[in-house]
């Protein structure tokens, strides 16, 4: 029998987990600066707490986990017999895997209410599991990395994450673009456009702007049944690049002026911050059919800086009126960002920004010419352990060329190499992997070397 | 609908995350230290990997995922109309989720083999999933911390592994004591009591002694029909507690010899290094019916130390001749321990042993008396952020006692108290919530402050 993985799932080499943990570890201390706190939820979620959730389609992109024992003793008989897929599940499938990180967060919320203090900020870096098509860069189990704060509805968070954002691309030396809209923008322009009923329509047409211009859009909005009249007042939204052209366009909308109002105050927030990248007005920003209700972010690669890069948006957010509704807790306003940790991953990748160590991997490797001499090595690994070196033993003698080519597969920066006249004289021979070069120091000399 | 999560499975708060990340991070810390690299394997493993490899009482512990979309149509239709649930698994679930993490990682090897270099040392700490009756310390979802190395037989890597314990129970701040002992010797105590084939009957019997006491295991060993002249073989055996005196006892026995030379070439390692804790032989070490042919390991808090816990194993491992028979490739033999990382979570609260504070929490909560000092408030609390200081802003103003009590609920240890005249000055009343005193201090002494 030839093993084999599930399709949509990974494997991960130690260079991948490094590299993996590089990004997790630089979001996360960040999160921790910001003063997110870490919680976990389980894996398996009670199948109730995740249907519906996510539409007719994320229902079917849910992994159900089968019942234990006897299950279809307790199965839906009918169902059973008419061989109905769908009508079975609630029956022989009591959980399922968790398919984003933010649903569990509000049942959380809502359980353990009592134990948290509001404003509550929460990060989580966890898996989830999508029952989607696997293709080149969409996995079946992939990590998402979320900060949420929940329990106030101050615009300091909006802008403390646009600066979140702006740190954490920093410190992985990725320049990036940082766009900024407000669901209450949105909302004025379906309102002065006077199709209040369509503002779905008409967010999903704008959207698509940059791909097939202002003439595609309307054409759009011709399918949607927005007359022209209004397209003209769309278009007239679509080209204003700056908050103070918009007030006139929004001067008749109570909800326009509102949005207008919190967007001026998140970008005085920031100017007040030290933020580097570019943060921009976007008013074609919608983020889909989501439950925003207030700022969206999206943060993508700045090709000014990097050009070339293909990829769509690395990092998100937005403000949501109320996370926990949908189980019976009402007014939890909160403001959340997510990091795409497997598209940054690939983004650093393609544009070779990952470090070239890791503080984490193996420093040096101790090799023994002869058998007599293992004893010297074993002793000495040691001592470089406790000096705090994280170090390894090659565990026999061996060829010298065969003990090099493994430490070159294990990409170990130093190789020290004792002989019998290094075992007598306590003078070791260290051969620098990168450089090449080779040169003999004491105990003493060798770990201040190792360790600086 | 009132919200809950499946039985057996839990939701960590802050507090909790950082006291598992404490356990998590101190082991990482030393498996990184002696040389071992981090794999990941996915939560989901195709059932095929997973059945048969735990008995069939495992089998029946395994979660197992539903195929998604529908799943009757390719279903086992003889199973499905005789209600035959066990019958219809392998049609209808091609996926479980992985139940430890051994076998993905003797699949990793074999998949991977032409990526890895030998001996390969890997560790791996992620949660596994059991379908067991949830009790008290008995969780379906648990974490465990394993590292192995593979493609040797040296001696040198038990030894390591032994000093590998000693190094987190130290740093842990628990004395620990060490068992060893070897399946070789388990095997001659049996071939010299005559019965080499009730050696599981006999390690099952001797495993009771500190409970039933010698006449216990004689009465367990009638049972099993092994008689009274091998019961005094074996109670010679049990007698036993140093190597030397365990010589004689396996001079016939040449798995014995062999097995009692291992024991000595380890023991003397372990002397050439400083292990602090006790390490003792203990012939009774049997760890179960499992696929350990060389040494064995456990580790159990040292009552003579923490006097009153109640607690079995803590850590345990061994050396197996085979990872990766059961997927076809031979000759990969390798030694390993685990960490029991629910129940050192538990000895450490009981003793008290987890630090008062961890690096990742907040260190300061700056709170503002009225909205006028608002913005200084949002200034200072960036600066503090860019000068590596974990921080955090209460972002409205309102009255103190309210803001100390989330201060409080936070737990964290310093909150910067702005009024207008703090705001006027730039000198800032900091609280030290532990301490209960109060100090001014301009931005240069708060950073210098609150970086020591």
């Amino acid at each position: 029998m030839k093993p084999s993985i599930p399709k949509g799932t990974r494997d991960f080499l130690p260079a991948q987990v490094y590299r993996r943990e590089y990004i997790f570890g630089t979001v996360r201390r960040a999160f921790q600066l910001y003063g997110y706190q870490p919680i976990e939820t389980p894996a398996m979620e009670n199948l109730a707490t995740l249907t519906g959730k996510y539409g007719e389609e994320g229902d079917k992109l849910l992994f159900k986990v089968l019942n234990n024992g006897d299950y279809l003793a307790k199965a839906d008989q009918k169902a059973l017999d008419e061989r109905d897929s769908n009508g079975l599940v609630a029956s022989i499938s009591k959980r399922g895997l968790r398919y984003d990180l933010t649903v569990p967060f509000a049942r959380y919320v809502v359980m353990h209410q009592n134990d948290l203090s509001f404003p509550f900020k929460r990060y989580a870096i966890q898996p989830v599991w999508r029952a989607d098509r696997p293709q080149k860069g969409r996995y079946q189990e992939f990590y998402q990395c979320d900060a949420d704060v929940v329990g106030s509805p101050s615009l300091v968070y909006e802008a403390e994450l646009v600066r979140l954002f702006d740190v954490v691309f920093n410190e992985l030396g990725l320049k990036v673009v940082i766009r900024l809209n407000n669901r209450k923008i949105l909302a004025a322009l379906a309102e002065v456009a006077g199709h209040s009923d369509k503002m779905m329509d008409i967010t999903i047409a704008i959207d698509k702007l940059d791909k097939i211009g202002i003439e595609g859009v309307r054409r759009e909005l011709d399918k949607r049944d927005i007359p022209a009249a209004a397209q003209d007042i769309i278009e007239k939204f679509l080209a204003v690049d700056s908050l103070d052209e918009f007030e006139p366009l929004v001067a008749d909308s109570e909800i326009g002026r509102e949005g207008l109002a919190e967007l001026r105050e998140v970008f005085d927030f920031i100017e007040a911050m030290s933020v580097t990248n570019r943060v921009t007005f976007d008013v074609k920003l919608a983020r889909g059919l989501n439950y925003y209700t207030g700022a969206i972010f999206e943060v993508e690669v700045d090709l000014d800086a990097h050009p070339g890069v293909k990829m769509g948006s690395i990092a998100s957010g937005g403000r949501y009126a109320d996370l926990t509704g949908i189980f019976g807790m009402k007014d939890m306003p909160g403001v959340g960002i997510s990091f795409g940790a497997e598209r940054i991953y690939d983004v650093l990748e393609e544009l070779e920004l990952f470090p070239d160590s890791n503080p984490a991997q193996l420093t040096a490797l101790i090799v023994c010419l002869d058998d007599e001499t293992m004893a010297t090595g074993f002793k000495l690994v040691n001592q470089l352990r406790e000096a705090g070196i994280n170090s390894d033993l090659y565990p026999t003698a061996a060829k010298l060329n065969k003990m090099l080519k493994y430490a070159n597969q294990r990409d170990v920066p130093h190789v020290i190499i004792i002989g019998s006249e290094e075992a007598k004289s306590g003078v070791y021979s260290v051969k620098n992997m990168r450089a090449g070069e080779q040169v003999k120091l004491d105990l003493a000399g060798l770990i201040s070397q190792l360790q600086s």
